[in-house]
């Protein structure tokens, strides 16, 4: 069966860790197509995997299967898990990777303003199917205590793209570990606080703060970030000089500068505050 | 049908947008093969992009669908365009990124000698085909202004690899943005100049100095390159000590350093300057 | 038809190298399925191509075709070869780069125990089958003197991945070019020494030092390593604080550190020495 499986890991460029997955996916299904999300994830960075993972997943076509793998307690008793949604299946270390994508589902997502990551179980609302991943019979065996990718990930995603039942693989559960991830938030009835949640290859800072969470008046708003100030929204990056702000094409708030480089210009950081004031 | 396309980016390894692109192609034509090209080029680098590009796309098979999204002027007034040619089809911006494919139909094309870039309109010749993608019933909706990689280059791209006529995303043009390429000179009887155009992995100095614009008695020229001076042309990268020059395999003047980096040792730069001297 | 063909060159990700290789394969065979093993080995390193390559081959279906490019000496008097073993096949210069694919079926395979490279050849046992690739009808015409991978070696997969038997692109051969491999040895009776094989992407330094090299009693080796002691094995990266060593998803052991990158902290390179002492 020609189903996707994506990964997204953070094993880098350098290592054979990624084609070795693939060759046991392969192995299994050989209609299976691979896409490549991304690999260069931070080392055991598990906030990065499931924002990127989140600016992926909704543009893929229906039942498309993600494998995330970033992973820090492999061969601990850390869960590895099936996540079915109605949009996708996702297979992963049960550890926070795929919190974007349970906020899609789940109201209210546990929220915080300041980027501390206290990862914390959440019931499941009752579209979304989970399972514990426990019986070994799919499994690569001996399976190593070190690279699950390859022993238990790879080969259970490649298992379920033939078909397989998700309840095949271990039990139904009901809640999944989450990151309680941050959300912009009103500090004064005309300052809105939000924070960096990735920079992106253009250094274009991607904030937490939603188109939706912006007042319809989004022409007057003035937007601080790193001691600067925006005045308004752009439409393209093209527009004015220096440093803009936009809506970009995942939805959230975004500063970007013109020709060059956000985030080294104003030094940034993921997590770094944005504020927006009202008003002029 | 299991057209192949391409993709040429300047998105970088760190985040999702090359999957996001991928994820719509495959919901459109889920039998499209998919293959990267680079998407490393420096951000905005549109030059090194149309270069890098041109160094691939002959090698693949006729009707390959070459998708370029190096676009600084997303959702400004710069055009979508499709240009199909007797090897291959092209979807991009049109801001210069496939001057090298022009360049290999248009006599004449505006050369230059030194590297500035100022793309400019070119009337192209009766064989090359392009239309303005300007009919937005393909694309998703709503488009964003900052990625149009995903909103419209994609889902375009993979309708024409479902044999879409062209026509079908918008009116015929007759004029190309390209960039004026640099092309190697003869500024006295016995001296020819050229310009490093791309620097690569292995750090050799690639010229826009072409096989066929040196004289038949290759062996008895002079190189000079970064105030060092290189005797005669070698044959492979093994050849002789310390630097060497040889046609490369896409035809051009390469300067290579044996078992090392020539860019690195000779503190190079595209754009930089080499000189041909005929005689000893 | 639809076999898998894998790609690991030191061609980087910046260039079109490996788009151009991928280009004539599909040209050649629409069907193969091409999959990335690693295109950042440092440039003209054969030993790092032959380890990565030996991490990931034994996780593909059976006659997978591997095509190697790390190779210094194209166009020179150096072989161009196909191995093909039980499990897979192998398409690639004869400089070193299947050394590990060798070793694991030539017994004994020459060892030595400081990491200097002189490559030397090996006499094949009957159940490996090795061709020198000399038929040139395969090949892209012209040839490129520098350029091997897109002329010769991928042709000549692709067609190898259409069922042509071997002898097609030349003459058996019997012996190949092998690194003479680093290999732990007693210097005590009670002090194993080896080095590190490989430095991956989370840091972890993987040794020649394989699980079956050290005694059943594991849990009372102390580990020495830039100047840093390590009591013991764990099971898992988690285990402990600081240091820890265990045997990784290779087989061979592994020095890592908790939550960091081992090789950084210990500032350690290949080739550099780990010392195990028997006893507490």
């Amino acid at each position: 069966m020609s189903a996707i499986i994506t990964l997204t890991t953070d094993f880098g460029l350098t290592d054979a860790y990624v084609a070795a997955m693939k060759g046991i996916i392969l192995g299994i299904n050989p209609e299976a197509k691979l896409v490549d999300i991304c690999h260069t994830i931070k080392p055991q960075n598990i906030s990065q995997a499931a924002f990127v993972l989140s600016t992926a997943y909704k543009f893929f076509p229906q039942r498309t299967i993600h494998v995330v793998v970033v992973d820090p307690g492999v061969g601990t008793e850390r869960r590895a898990i099936i996540l079915r949604t109605s949009l996708a299946d996702f297979v992963a270390p049960d550890n926070g990777v795929l919190s974007y994508v349970i906020q899609d589902f789940l109201q209210p997502y546990p929220l915080q303003t300041t980027p501390i990551e206290q990862p914390q179980p959440v019931v499941l609302p009752p579209e979304l199917e989970a399972v514990a991943i426990t019986k070994p019979e799919f499994w690569r065996s001996p399976v190593s205590t070190t690279f699950h990718g390859r022993d238990i990930f790879a080969p259970v995603a490649a298992r379920l793209s033939l078909g397989s039942p998700s309840t095949d693989f271990g039990e139904t559960i009901n809640s999944l570990t989450v990151l309680p991830l941050t959300h912009s938030y009103w500090v004064q009835d005309n300052i809105l606080v939000g924070r960096i949640l990735h920079i992106d290859n253009f250094g274009n800072l991607i904030t937490d703060i939603r188109s939706e969470d912006l007042p319809p008046t989004k022409q007057t708003i003035t937007i601080e970030v790193g001691g600067q100030f925006i005045s308004g929204l752009s439409r393209t990056y093209e527009e004015g000089k220096g440093l803009l702000a936009l809506i970009g094409s995942s939805g959230y708030l975004e500063i970007s500068l013109k020709g060059g480089d956000a985030g080294t210009f104003l030094n940034a950081e993921v997590g770094g505050e944005v504020k927006i004031r009202l008003g002029n």
